[in-house]
């Protein structure tokens, strides 16, 4: 009998934990669900046979160490940085590690430890990272498998609103951690373009989006993130004259927040203290230059030259340029951003997240260089079962009972790049609905 | 006998060494030079009678504590953060201490036990921080005493080049630390100005400048530095209207050096490697969007809308648009850009820098509200006995006699914002040649 135990009974944990509870009683396993809060726990494991709730401070070491050795694989759903602490028990324990979060150095530190053991730990196996590695790889192996060349592959995720609950400006709520969609893009982003290395700064970022069209759902910007030209690597695309990595937002979205960048309304290095009456419109205007015979509508359209209407809208629909009284007056500016955000972009109980994922690739074959574009679009059902909780969860439970059933047998740390992770998952995930729709075209 | 140690003999350190050292045989006092570098030591004292040359790795705690036990009045000229360290030592053994850098968080938590001791560490006697707070204090007192209202003060301070030493078109040549010269600006400023909060992030900073006009030399771009706000508490000016903070740079530099920012190449937050055969050129259009059909002067021309031939011609200038390779290929922007940098602006033998402060105070009294202009202009004499060197190093040499010959008695933890302190020490300076030139008149 095989013992999992989930740490973390969180809001991207309902598939995943569904999935794995509803195998308990076919599989002759059990499925231990810890979390701060034993009545999530329960409610989450519905009574489902062989699961237990168990209440867990994760920083209680004791605690903690003692269900990690009662248990044969551990799933950690907690926030990124406990993960090293959690897969440190694990491999003292000897026990198999699985996260949905990018793999660290801490991790990567273990690497040798966890070979000499023969475990598995397998980071990265959520969506994004994630599905994103598994459906590119499936591609990338293909093509190299028929003696083609990658000469070109851009790929884009969102998390985004289904079209029914794009009802305001921006067509955007808040569908996952504010505070990370807040701060989104900071520092350097930098990819190759027909062997250019380009390199965009923060203020330049949300300026220097592209045009992603998915069938059906119409259009959507496309920035850059982060460090594509890590993935070279990881890829095994060391050469490829194009690499891209972006986030996707609904067209128009990255002007209109490339307003608050630009204002610096996104700063998170200096904690401001405002007058506890401030209102949005005199926040505003402190970022604007000081002109006293100028409205703030008039400084603020002078500072952004290409000010549309649109762009405009957006910040008008937020409060901006009303007497409402600021929700924070301590803090720096992203975190008032932030609480501006949270009340305006607030999930409704009937609105429903997407996720949309493409890639682009631009392959050439011995009959020429075609083009292929791979679609994901999940609709979340309700603000339980979110698109966000399939595509995150169910990759990493079906990558834990693939392991458990014996069809996925490599050990070590693992990233979901090799075929003999990727293929079941993506087999597995197309019968949970979570498929790629593709379209090809001869281009020269 | 008053013994007198200093610790650190590099560059900024010479007219302090010169103002005490001169002082050994008449006052009956030893001067102590501690250096890592004991040839430049004895260099720098030059034979004088009673001075005394040690070498000194200042990490080395054991040979740093037994010089200032040897002592009764510690200078420290160490990078900022070595004073808490120095400071440390000097409260365990008893003796004064003094700097001209910023009075730190670490030095604050020792306040109480200092005032214990009975002694006095004295900090921000230098340049800016040190001539611009005794400056301002005796007018900010003066108008006071008077029964004034400052209602606007605005105060800029700039490490420059002498007119004569101008011989590029940025008119700028690094006079002081180039890699704090490149970072200038990160974050967030702040400052107040008609009672209206402003806030200016990085990539708005060198855009939000304002022209500052100094008799006999033309004219400057002086720019917002950092929190402003702070000096509200400092001054006694909690309810000022308006109160800035800045920076001075020769009129079209911030224009030019804003093209460095918006291009995203002032980040230090991500390490590249370029190719070791890179050129400038290539470096500069890795940061700017790609586009196969345009030139790099396009596209730079493209990105910067308010380009201008002066400004051009400053980038170009530096060999940005041509193919000279670049002389670090790996590092951040920042550190790359910085290698470029000082090349073409190291100081020639016979250059000269120059310093300029100016303070713009408008004071309302009785017969109506005058502005009140006071610039010290400051040049160098050559590359040893900089004007750098001796605005920073005058007023702690100053200080330190004065306090030698019980001429300031006060102690605790104090910065030079009380009479007692900057009084005697802008006395001294005007003797050495350092003085404020002011100007006023009646506005309204």
């Amino acid at each position: 009998m095989h013992r999992v135990l989930i740490i973390g009974a969180g809001k991207s944990s309902t598939y995943l934990i569904d999935y794995l509870a509803d195998t308990c009683s076919s599989k002759d396993r059990t499925l231990t669900l810890a979390d701060l809060d034993l009545d999530l726990a329960k409610k989450r494991l519905k009574d489902r046979k062989n699961t237990f709730a168990a209440k867990l401070d994760s920083n209680d070491a004791p605690a903690r160490q003692q269900l990690i050795e009662e248990a044969d694989v551990v799933i950690s759903m907690l926030p990124a940085f406990m993960h090293p602490i959690i897969a440190r028990d694990c491999l003292d324990m000897g026990k198999h590690f699985f996260s949905a979060s990018y793999e660290s150095s801490d991790l990567r530190a273990m690497r040798s430890e966890i070979e000499d053991k023969g475990l598995l730990f397998l980071n990265e196996c959520g969506l994004d990272p994630g599905i994103d590695h598994m459906s590119a790889m499936k591609i990338i192996d293909e093509a190299k498998a028929h003696g083609e060349d990658i000469i070109s592959f851009k790929s884009f995720t969102g998390g985004l609103l289904a079209p029914e609950s794009e009802d305001n400006p921006w067509k955007y709520k808040f569908t996952w951690n504010p505070r990370n969609v807040v701060l989104a893009g900071k520092g350097l982003s930098r990819y190759v373009e027909q062997s250019k290395l380009k390199y965009v700064p923060y203020h330049q970022l949300f300026r220097r989006c592209e045009r992603i069209t998915v069938g059906g759902l119409g259009n959507f910007d496309g920035y850059p993130n982060r460090d594509s030209l890590a993935y070279r690597a990881i890829y095994g695309l060391q050469e490829i004259p194009t690499l891209l990595r972006g986030t996707l937002r609904r067209e128009g979205f990255c002007k209109a927040w490339d307003v608050f960048v630009q204002l610096g309304m996104t700063d998170d290095s200096l904690s401001l203290t405002r007058p506890t009456d401030s209102s949005l419109r005199e926040f505003l205007n402190s970022f604007l230059p000081f002109d006293p015979d100028q409205s703030v509508e008039e400084k603020l359209t002078a500072l952004i030259p290409d000010m549309d209407y649109e762009t405009f809208e957006k910040i008008q629909w937020l409060g901006f340029f009303s007497d409402r009284k600021l929700p924070k007056t301590e803090g720096t500016p992203a975190e008032i951003l932030q609480a501006i955000l949270e009340i305006d972009w607030a999930m409704g109980p009937q609105d429903k997240d997407m996720i949309v994922m493409q890639h682009l690739f631009e392959i050439k074959g011995k009959k020429g260089t075609r083009k292929l574009t791979s679609s994901l679009v999940c609709q979340g059902e309700d603000s339980t079962y979110t698109a966000m909780a399939k595509t995150v969860g169910l990759p990493i439970a079906i990558a834990v009972d693939l392991f458990l059933d014996g069809k996925i047998k490599v050990k070590g740390l693992q990233l979901p790049v090799i075929p003999e992770i990727y293929l079941p998952i993506l087999e597995a995930l197309e019968r949970e609905g979570i498929r790629f729709e593709e379209k090809g075209e001869l281009i020269s």
